[in-house]
């Protein structure tokens, strides 16, 4: 049996110790310093205060300050968890952890500038820690609560290096979590974030045009309209940015967008702009405090939809996306562009 | 302005008189023999039994045996609205009515067999239809009650002849009817099919696995897990029957299957099916009565596995929906296959 050290117990990192503890492995479980509440309960033998479920006695959970390069150095398998403002954290302790070469798996999410070339964590992350063997990026649907109940899950895992990927889904894999393996690591973290910022277009459909006759009062064909173009755009930007078409159209694209509307900050968000609300009333409103990806990514989209060519026409969604966000005012989606 | 014949009063034939109408084409809307209930309210003013709004005076309603050929021969467009049991009424009907060669656009989807090959109504149709110039197949996300109350829509308009499915879309496209151009017949068609099909196991995914902290008891990750299998299996079945896998991740597969899961016929199938119910009980129970039309896709998919290598290695979904439906027994998916 492996030892699995997992960074970060927050809800994903949290939930991403059930398959490896039930696959009978050790299992780490280091809190960042934005993790004491949770650190401490689980500590008593209690639940994470946002999962229904206790974790086995083979999960050992970690204070920030209790975790050492021993800790690294004993782990065949290092898990970040964290959501992307952890990052800087992961990243400065993986330098701080890491004395010999390991395979590190990211479940975090995010886009970035390097001069006018946007890059994935893909291609930001190896050259800032020195020690990472090899990048694996984690895609599909999974929302972390489903997982940590031991709900069907498909997700997958993605690496230049074919046999870290498939290493780490080896050692992850359960009878309830799925693992899929791509090479398309830049393709599978491009649309890993894209789907956040498309996630607000699409379920901003869902309230735009209500149908009095459903209990949920959402009307059915703009949303699926929305949804295609997403998975349309999606492809185009994740072949931008240097993925390849095939992986907007598998798990860590149409997959995790499918679950990601309907659910969750980057929806709520879209809701309200469906309703005409701006974002900035959104932020201030029911998602005041929270952290919503899809407009860390729209601020990076905006930038890659200014080097494109008739960017309005080959991609009004992500158009009227970056213009709600960026520009502050109402979310107006022509629907006939589309 | 043109004059389109729309034959069958069914929801879809009677919503497609809305575009038409708002377009300010004359609409004749003839009913089968089985429409004389719609037929009859629609003739004295009022709306179709399922739809809310009222028609045009734009559109002209008749019963089956008001139709005549004179009616087709001022047609500039005929649109086929009848479902899957209604196309021998409607190629009948066509033959004692084309005088000269017409466009004919068709709603109607369904797959069938010619020998071993598996065919959509883009090859059975023509040969059997003397005076129809092309077809066109009609594909992509519309639910009719929506269409007919002009919420936003988006569908996609194929054919052999793109100068044809660019004129019926030229004469049907509206502002809230947004029309995609294919000339990928054989791939619309085929998936227009095969969401039917995939919809009841992606449905069922929905109620296999409750989640008892949701509204609608919904867990979401097997059901975003199987939305993505059936895309990808769609893909590989329609590039079987000779069409494109583009098609399956576009509006008549993946944005069709989107709008078809969770709601309708197929979708309550499978919702049963996701229960533990077996398709012969779903059918005596709440469907009593109803057409399915995945069930009939069912039998020719299951023709279609029995020729392909590896199939319930390769398309575990399909091989589980076909086995439940055509062995009666529960619907067994062994989640880990994917």
């Amino acid at each position: 049996m492996a030892m699995i050290l997992i960074l970060g117990a927050g809800v994903m990192g949290t939930a991403l110790a059930v398959p490896a503890s039930d696959n009978g492995h050790k299992v780490l479980l280091a809190g960042t310093p934005l993790d004491a509440v949770p650190v401490a309960r689980m500590k008593a033998g209690g639940t994470h205060p946002k999962l229904d479920a206790p974790l086995s006695e083979k999960v050992t959970i970690l204070a920030d300050e209790e975790l050492g390069a021993e800790h690294a150095e004993a782990a065949d398998l290092v898990v970040v968890g964290v959501s992307s403002p952890g990052i800087a954290w992961a990243v400065n302790r993986l330098n701080g952890l890491l004395r010999s070469k390991k395979a590190v798996a990211f479940v975090t999410k995010g886009l970035d500038r390097e001069g006018e070339r946007i890059v994935t964590y893909a291609e930001t992350l190896p050259p800032q820690i020195a020690n990472m063997e090899s990048f694996i990026g984690i895609g599909g649907p999974c929302i972390a609560r489903e997982l940590a109940n031991r709900c069907p899950t498909s997700s997958i895992y993605a690496s230049r290096d074919r046999a870290a990927a498939a290493f780490a889904a080896g050692l992850m894999r359960a009878p309830f979590y799925r693992l899929a393996l791509s090479e398309d690591v830049t393709g599978v973290e491009a649309c890993a974030a894209l789907k956040n910022f498309f996630a607000i277009g699409v379920s901003a459909m869902q309230t735009r045009y209500p149908d009095r006759l459903r209990a949920d009062c959402q009307s059915r064909n703009p949303t699926a309209a929305a949804f295609n173009q997403a998975a349309q755009e999606m492809a185009l930007l994740c072949e931008r940015i240097g993925g390849s078409r095939a992986s907007a159209f598998d798990l860590a694209g149409i997959g995790d967008l499918h679950v990601t509307v309907g659910g969750g900050r980057n929806s709520r968000l879209g809701h309200g702009l469906g309703l005409g609300h701006t974002v900035s009333e959104v932020m201030a409103g029911e998602l005041g405090g929270e952290t919503v990806e899809g407009i860390d990514t729209a601020r990076i989209v905006g930038s890659l939809l200014r080097q494109i060519d008739n960017a309005a026409t080959l991609l009004p969604l992500a158009t009227a996306i970056t213009t709600a966000v960026l520009d502050g005012g109402a979310f107006s989606f022509d629907f006939q562009r589309i």
